[in-house]
């Protein structure tokens, strides 16, 4: 078993994978959460999969049990879902004491979380990610949230978990093209932080090699979240790195109603916009764009997706990371290494048109 | 005006009072708050008395302000309103940097709290309470939060303002049960923290006179709940006192569906009860029910509200406060002085049967 510490003050908790983790959650987490109940939020696609057994666990290690399911899907992550969370952890009869689990992807762990943030004002959390994208990216860091009508993840708060457990052989079971979403973000930790990483991924180049090497994949992701995260647990000065091609991403999302693109679909396309704004604002070298297209390319991921200017406007204006009227794009100055650039919307819009 | 500054690490704020206060409020928050947007949130009843000055005051400090109002009433505390204001901030424009503002009494103030926690993760947020239960007690200590149909402040966040604004003033607008609702609250901290100030109340008498004497109780209520959060911000120990009487108390709201009873209706009688659970357990003298009782009608409280064991069963077992299958229960040793005492709560529902 492999174990990465992540150090926020007060507030530290392990990470941990292994293949087969997932028979081991109870006596893993027993010693951590101090409440009798666990109450598990799964969604429709997970609960068949991968509920029975995290719950045996956890009742061979002593836990009463509660089972909660959302509808699977992004639309789940919403206002209204969290309502129906919150009463019902307050159904199954959960203390102050008593922890929160989330068994699934982004949604669920990013729902969850909400929820166990808010609930009794906050109890303990557990994260047991199951996608690529939720065990690289979302249940690493402690930001969780749901979506409003004017945009993605704009209710929410910072919240850490008392342990994310990651269980590889979960990942056989996804699609392609939900490998491919968690990709986008794995090939992101190359281009902003580890230019070796980003060739390691690149000499991989299949879904196939990156699971014979997936332990160590994971890690390396999730070591670079735990750096930067470590630092700015806030978001408010490193930890945007972390948006490379977030922000014309979530452009893309939104222009297709979150339907026709996946999320890392958007993020890869906009990663490739992000290194061409780099280039023409003289930071990122030229070949970066592609280099990083053909490394997408690999993993089946889309490098160009098109969007009216209306859509960058409209979007942009309202992103979380404005600040009053400018718009911190995140850029290369070469692949491995990213730095924030703070730039007038106008500006940014004009360059994008 | 007097200040207190309320000293929690990384988020120490002052608390302001001053008859008229509310006038300079723009120029009070200019140097604290980095933003642009001033989001007001009031009610129906506050907005035609106190949000045009607030507004104006803003607009002079150099304040765009945007005002959002929702229902009077307990019942806009709610996860429906709260989806609502979120949706509403956005609309307005709101960004990292901008703040929100609370004008009114405790729904509103624990309601746009809560949305201030948690909209794009949480933004700068000052409380201006305008009733006495609000700035003797809500708006202090930034316990936010709504109401869930399984009872009470069921989800929510610890979240402190950036400043507490507070104008003796705009107490004269409250009708006489308004007012000794807040009352209740006065006099709990007399009967926990203060036996002086409880005989000073005492010897006040009447609204009247308290109102003479306002900005010296308000201050002494306000630097008594500083003390207890700077000690216990999470509630895990000491802040438990500030609960005498409100244990019974929530039993009493919620039998009469918060309808019948005021909230500091309901703590009064809690009280009392309290009291004669403390000498029932050989801890509080017997002369304090009587103590109590007597203070409490000086102002108009009950002294005795009428429940079922079954209305006591439902709400306790339910209770926030109850770890596991104990409740702690909050006992005076002496007017003055309290202490928790957990209690199993099958106990305490014989007490109280």
């Amino acid at each position: 078993m492999s174990t990465l510490r992540v150090n926020l003050p007060g507030r530290e908790y392990d990470i941990v994978c292994q293949k087969g983790i997932l028979d081991k959650a109870g006596s893993l987490l027993r010693p951590i959460l101090k409440g009798k109940l666990a109450a598990i939020v799964t969604d429709s696609n997970v609960e068949p999969l991968y509920a029975a057994r995290v719950a045996r666990s956890l009742h061979l290690a002593g836990f009463q049990v509660a089972l909660l399911e959302i509808p699977a899907g992004e639309t789940s992550k919403c206002p209204e879902v969290l309502c129906q969370v919150w009463e019902q952890l307050m159904d199954v009869g959960l203390t102050r004491t008593d922890a929160v689990i989330a068994l699934g992807g982004g949604v669920v762990g990013d729902l969850a979380g909400f929820a166990a943030a808010t609930i009794l004002r906050g109890v303990d959390f557990v994260q047991i990610p199951t996608t690529l994208l939720a065990q690289v990216d979302s249940s690493v860091g402690g930001k969780v949230a749901v979506d409003l009508e004017a945009g993605k993840n704009l209710a929410g708060a910072f919240y850490q978990p008392k342990m994310v457990i990651m269980d590889p052989d979960c990942l056989n079971t996804l699609p392609n093209r939900v490998f491919s979403d968690g990709m986008a973000e794995v090939i992101k930790y190359g281009c902003i932080w580890d230019r070796a990483f980003f060739d390691h991924l690149a000499a991989l180049g299949s879904r196939k090699a990156i699971m014979e090497d997936i332990e160590s994949v994971l890690l390396r992701c999730c070591d670079i979240k735990r750096q930067v995260v470590e630092q700015d647990e806030r978001d408010t000065g490193l930890r945007m790195l972390l948006n490379f091609g977030h922000t014309v991403g979530h452009v893309y999302e939104k222009a297709y109603h979150y339907e026709t693109y996946t999320h890392g679909e958007a993020v890869a396309a906009g990663m490739v916009v992000a290194a061409s704004l780099g280039t023409a604002l003289g930071i990122t070298p030229p070949e970066a764009k592609d280099e990083i297209s053909a490394l997408l390319r690999q993993f089946g991921l889309p490098t160009e997706i098109s969007a009216t200017p209306e859509d960058y406007r409209s979007t942009l204006v309202k992103d979380k990371k404005s600040q009053g009227s400018r718009i911190h794009l995140v850029v290369l100055e070469e692949i491995g290494k990213a730095k924030t650039l703070p730039l007038e919307q106008s500006r940014l819009l004009n360059m994008l048109g």
